[in-house]
């Protein structure tokens, strides 16, 4: 690894000095202590994250990288790949999932083409902009060869940092990713199976919808692939292997994430394989991140369970786009509006606990 | 009961026959069936509660009920009674959690006296409105003595249903209900245990925060106070003997927002146990409900499991005032701006599901 990428990597773990501080305030607040249960934790860690006792929601962003799989030729996902650009320019037109959600939240929406396979249809009037900037025209079907160069990795890689520094410099400390990419749940699972050393039955799932038959399919394909490449090993090369242009480029955008200090929201089963990526490339990334759901895809619970984390949201989501980081939005919203708004015990002129129950 | 109580309490099921064609506008969707999860099941039932294909979020409301509980002397709480005024003058001066939370979902927020003990502070500058309507100053000691009477029971209903009305008046058409009263846990823990024939100790919980010991004597006189009213077992006549007036208030107010239509947010463990009375009286009352969390309070699990209620929130929140109700609020308008706004697949020109998978 060169000393560039080595810097490009360091993330600094969370300030706990702060810690102890955020926690007293907290319990100042005219509440039961702790009766704000994950609310009180998402304030202290929205603190932490920037360094402030009076953390904020400034100008939150939600990323969406969209790219093509080569593994979508071996018929592990019920549509077809052009179901990615016509999504894509259904992003543009303001017509899907992400874009109603984002207008709720309040979220400046970006749709980044980091790799799909078919040119772009014409977009109506775009409304959320767009960057178009694919490092190649989907990946390599991973079944024969590795879906990336390892050069195309890091390339992908740094153009996800790239669009974070941009928001970080109009303000932005809080940010979500989506993604968009037919059979990206088979990247996504053998990601995982590699990088957490789960068996890739338990990595697979419906993803858009398969049957019995196509789930069986996609399980074969998938164990296949894993043993094609059981040379790679390293994070970097697990990348490439298996990855997805929208994935690499998700898991850069997270490191450059949690180097600006923002407070980094996780959609489901394909961004949290992104963040298994940047957190094995950068250890401290974890730090920064909200889980803001559980996908109803099978091993996102696993995945979950790798970080220690738990959902906010018990929604049942399995769509993807960034929809389920997007609904927790509010969330931190009311979070740092409690420990910014609320009145303490003292200042409100509220009794505390009487020595009854001392 | 009264002919013209029998028809305040006439509560129409919901209109199923929207069912199949939200279902089928769901579908169009450019999302793969049923990948939005429950968002989709709200998105369904709004549509159902408003009778309409397109649903909306219209003049939101948090109505917060403040009572005192004549069984607070039994030192069931380990806070002093006076703080349920206290927290009142907070309220309205702005200080609270319930503030915080409503603004940042934009809800207009009422607070209702419905039978506070001690005398309200004055508040500087109160910011949302009071309703000071007391039935009386606090119930009384449901260890020796229905907590009211049947006639007081009756008022308060009437008063809970009067402050929907008004706001059904002026175009709200979603509700949530919180409520601020020292021990009454206590009185909610014995309306499920009596409602929902369930054993009292599976009802009581730390309430506030108390200890072992606490809990132990907390358990110990409730149990009592059950034998003590074992003839209470009408509705209406548990209601009395162990109600809060702003549980009353509450349940009444539920089965108005029913009647009117309207989407209910439930809160955590006292509202749903005011939800028990309501919807014990009006049995169609749960349709129009919306369950936001589950509370850490040992027993909230049990009454969500009573209405088949899952809970869309995973915040371990256990203060009461409404804040999990509030805190759900995005949700709704996340549902229904992804039906009304989002493309079908035939308008934004993408391809459904391939035969592959047929």
């Amino acid at each position: 690894m060169t000393s560039s990428l080595t810097e490009l990597l360091a993330v600094e773990p969370l300030d706990l000095s702060l810690r102890d501080e955020l926690q007293r305030l907290i319990d100042t607040k005219t509440k039961p202590p702790g009766s704000l249960g994950r609310m009180e934790t998402l304030a202290r860690q929205l603190g932490m994250i920037q360094r402030s006792v009076r953390p904020s929601v400034e100008r939150p962003v939600m990323i969406v990288f969209a790219g093509d799989h080569g593994i979508a030729a071996e018929g592990v996902s019920p549509y077809p790949q052009a179901v990615t650009a016509q999504m894509v320019a259904n992003f543009l037109a303001g017509g899907a999932a992400i874009n109603a959600f984002s207008g709720v939240a309040g979220l400046t929406l970006e749709i980044v083409n980091a790799g799909v396979a078919t040119p772009l249809p014409c977009a109506p009037e775009p409304a959320p902009s767009l960057i178009d900037a694919p490092i190649a025209r989907g990946t390599r079907n991973f079944a024969h060869e590795r879906a990336m160069t390892r050069d195309e990795a890091l390339a992908a890689l740094a153009a996800g940092a790239a669009r974070v520094r941009h928001h970080a410099a109009l303000g932005t400390n809080v940010i979500g990713f989506g993604e968009m990419g037919i059979a990206n749940t088979s990247s996504a699972a053998c990601l995982m199976s590699r990088l957490c050393s789960v068996p890739i039955d338990e990595c697979v799932g419906r993803g858009t919808g398969l049957d019995n038959a196509g789930l069986a399919r996609k399980r074969n394909v998938l164990a296949a692939a894993l043993a094609h490449h059981a040379d790679a090993r390293e994070p970097l090369d697990v990348l490439a292997a298996f990855g997805g242009f929208e994935i690499a480029m998700m898991a850069g955008a997270f490191i450059e994430a949690a180097r600006s200090r923002m407070a980094i929201l996780v959609d489901g089963f394909i961004a949290t394989s992104a963040l298994l990526v940047a957190d094995s490339l950068a250890p401290n990334v974890r730090d920064y991140c909200v889980f803001a759901h559980a996908s109803n895809e099978a091993g996102h619970r696993r995945m979950l369970d790798h970080f220690g984390a738990r959902e906010l949201l018990a929604l049942d989501l399995r769509l993807g786009e960034g929809t389920g980081a997007a609904l927790a939005v509010p969330l931190l919203r009311a979070a740092v509006a409690f420990l910014n708004e609320m009145a303490s015990f003292e200042s409100a002129g509220v009794d505390n606990r009487s020595d009854r129950n001392a």
